[in-house]
């Protein structure tokens, strides 16, 4: 292909992006999602790979296909993860670096995005509160908790990068019930062990008991173990609850233990001053995991993890000093060649998007946004409150709102085993009639030791009251024969 | 923003993006570079995010001076990493992924994305030569490597997953001293430590010595380790060499190790069937890790690891069975929600860019791709000789070509510690004086025990022989006076 034919397609396809998915991001009117079963799609889509290529038409189809198909996570209806909506100058940030195609880790190779990247992770550890700090983005909130986790481990006993756990005594960390499950995925990929992770028991909230901690802490102790890291969580994945971090903090001071806050989906909080305070003492914290690409919309992925320490800590346990990549002789300071303190060699300049985003919206766009997210949420809360059939979970702190949708059959039925086994199995169905008419997308789980219930989660700026008002309605209307 | 002004930033966006990124990709006149130092460029680009947003203007300026002082590693004299140049398709195909903004865990949520993964993931493994297999796009080859190590080690001993290494004899892997350094990076990361990768001596093509490998399997067994992992390389970073994996498959074989192959660069001449040989036994991998973000130009990031076994190892090793996540009462077919094979939540959907590039140049375009770089590499290794001052470090196999330029200064000197001490210097010189005129960027450094050479890395369908004379008459033109 040579170079005008592919600007022309560039072109082309640009326009059918414009159409087709920017242009109807804040369209009620057009579905979420287009449901095919797996098979049926299977066909839909030609996947086979073949010897010669297809025409220029049959792929500007296939594009065209793949964007009708897939599910639109723009949408004002779509509240089925923690990320939705559409921020366009981060949408614009994104093209350019694809366009770019650059990868982060000398300064030679990258000077905009490397300067970029350190300027945005100042800027977020100002608002953890810290006076100083290091950090790097990095594909995702798990391996944010993966990075901290090693950096705890490293910190406790640096000597386990040369010679590994071999020989030593069972490492022991801490995080609440309710925290991510990159936790245990972590656990296990680092050689710690999955049952090494010691749950702490929550309160009617969410978040973790503090003198549950300690107990936990003094039996691992006394088991002869290495407690090593208390992993709290600020804004937890399913109820949205914010672990007491000043509490936790004390714990860890007398213990010696690395505080890491899995703040992946509150640290957003941190922008908003009125909503701050759900992570009051998070100043106190060793790292901090924080993804501007949920409530703040940066596009997935971007994912930062902020580390209190400005010794060089991150670089002494990551570095490995590839001579072909870290030359020292270069012509400028070899200081801003940051990719040694990555377990990646090629690294997304994930930072970027985020950056533009700050630039044009200014800190007090960021916190209209939050603000906006949390008070629409809280008018759903009312709403769930108002409605007959509606029950909520909990009172959230945060954009998470979990209620149970009881339908007419089972309004008058007595609490006891069958009606909790017959509302388990109401959540599935109205899932899959709302994907099959494609009106809308929320999620559900059993949790908790509670049968399954709806999980939505407000974010984007695109929704409403209206959209607000109109979950509740559609719920009801996809149920009302159940 | 309201939704009009957005979608008009981003139409002037693209305009800009079409306009000083895609239009001047294959325009030799164009500058590589624009070289600032760091402080001086952080002045230039206002990096600072303020409480208040930009204007409008200044945001369209930013993204026109990110693209100016931004390396642009499509361009045709862009020589200096494992990536370069532009595939038109491929891009459409991200731009596309950005605007759609999917995460790739579950059928409901990114349909046409897990659907396509699977597809490209068989094709793959068709080229491997495996009958059956699995496996997952995840950001970078060092990922891919940590995958397997850790796979490897489920696979030695499943219960680590639960009760990590504490108490286990010291686990010890092998690979060449070529080996690139997310070994090390991965060995640290995963609790094994560094110092148990034993590195194995290489012939003086870069290649392991197979017989060396037996040797410290040995000496591992003897010290009453637990060797458990080899990691062969098919083509090394620097010089661009392939192990022989027929040899090490029988060597892994008579002691029962997991065989790795770490093809993150040389993979992509499995497309091709002149140069496939290189890579011949591949097919006796349990993993495989390979990037077609490199010679093929997926775009940054594509890499995929690769698993020979189809027992559903890869998610019994990393599932962590997240209910919010990955119900198991859904409506449709649940073995397609993937994600719990992954180490991450949130994924990109990498594997669809590469797709939609073979859609459309099929098999046939992506081999002449590869060809034709390999055959470029050796024109140049052809011209290299012929030129006075220009010296061969070895005679390459592959895209690699490693040289060093001897200046004129230096031509009549005598061999010696002198010599090599000057020699060492020159490298760094030219590549200071490429970067400050912008004409090219190739790379440099020590290794193998030797002073400062190049490495140029062909690899763009839009680089000609004459950018390989260019790049060599520029060296002598840059280095005239030295």
């Amino acid at each position: 292909m040579d170079s005008k034919a592919g600007e022309k397609l560039v072109e082309e396809a640009c326009k059918i992006i414009m159409e087709e998915v920017v242009q109807k991001a804040d369209d009620v009117t057009e579905k979420v999602c287009e449901w095919q079963a797996p098979e049926k799609l299977k066909q839909i889509l030609d996947l086979e790979m073949r010897d010669t290529g297809e025409s220029h038409q049959k792929i500007l189809q296939l594009c065209r296909d793949v964007i009708k198909y897939s599910v639109k996570t723009n949408h004002p209806r779509f509240f089925n993860q923690l990320y939705a909506g559409i921020d366009y100058y981060s949408l614009v940030a994104r093209f350019i670096t694809e366009a770019l195609n650059p990868s982060v880790y000398t300064y030679e190779v990258s000077p905009v995005f490397l300067l970029v990247e350190e300027a945005v992770i100042k800027k977020m550890i100002e608002f953890i509160g810290w006076e100083e700090g290091d950090g790097i983005f990095n594909p995702g909130g798990s391996v944010s908790n993966m990075y901290a986790m090693n950096l705890a481990r490293y910190k406790f006993c640096p000597e386990i990068k040369e010679k590994g756990l071999s020989g030593l005594p069972r490492l022991v960390l801490f995080a609440s019930e309710e925290c991510h499950y990159s936790m245990k995925k972590a656990a296990s990929f680092l050689g710690i062990g999955t049952e090494n992770v010691y749950f702490i028991k929550t309160d009617e909230r969410g978040k973790m008991i503090p003198e549950e901690l300690e107990k936990q802490v003094q039996r691992a102790r006394k088991e002869g173990s290495a407690p090593f890291l208390v992993c709290a969580t600020a804004g937890t994945t399913v109820l949205g609850a914010f672990d007491p971090l000043d509490k936790i903090a004390d714990i860890c001071e007398k213990h010696g233990l690395w505080l890491h806050v899995d703040a992946s989906w509150g640290g957003s909080a941190l922008i908003s001053r009125k909503h701050r305070r759900l992570l009051h003492g998070i100043h106190r914290a060793d790292s901090v995991a924080w993804n501007p690409h949920k409530m703040l919309l940066a596009g997935i992925q971007c994912c930062a993890l902020l580390v209190k320490d400005n010794s060089g800590l991150l670089k002494k346990c990551y570095s490995a000093e590839a001579a072909y990549l870290f030359q020292q002789d270069k012509f400028y300071d070899v200081s801003y060649d940051t990719g040694d303190k990555s377990i990646q060699c090629s690294r997304r300049p994930d930072a970027f998007k985020f950056w533009l985003m700050w630039k044009a919206l200014g800190t007090t766009g960021l916190e209209e946004r939050v603000n906006r997210a949390l008070a629409l949420a809280r008018y759903l809360v009312e709403e769930i409150k108002k409605r007959e059939g509606f029950q909520l979970i909990l009172e959230p702190e945060y954009a998470n709102v979990c209620f149970w949708y009881i339908p007419p059959s089972l309004r008058k039925m007595e609490d006891g085993p069958e009606f909790w086994q017959k509302l388990h199995q109401v959540a599935p169905i109205i899932k899959e009639r709302m994907m099959k008419k494609g009106s809308m997308m929320l999620g559900y789980q059993p949790h908790w030791g509670k049968v399954n219930f709806f999980r939505q989660v407000v974010i984007s700026p695109q929704v409403s009251r209206e959209d607000m008002d109109f979950l509740l309605d559609e719920i009801e209307l996809l149920a009302k024969d159940l």
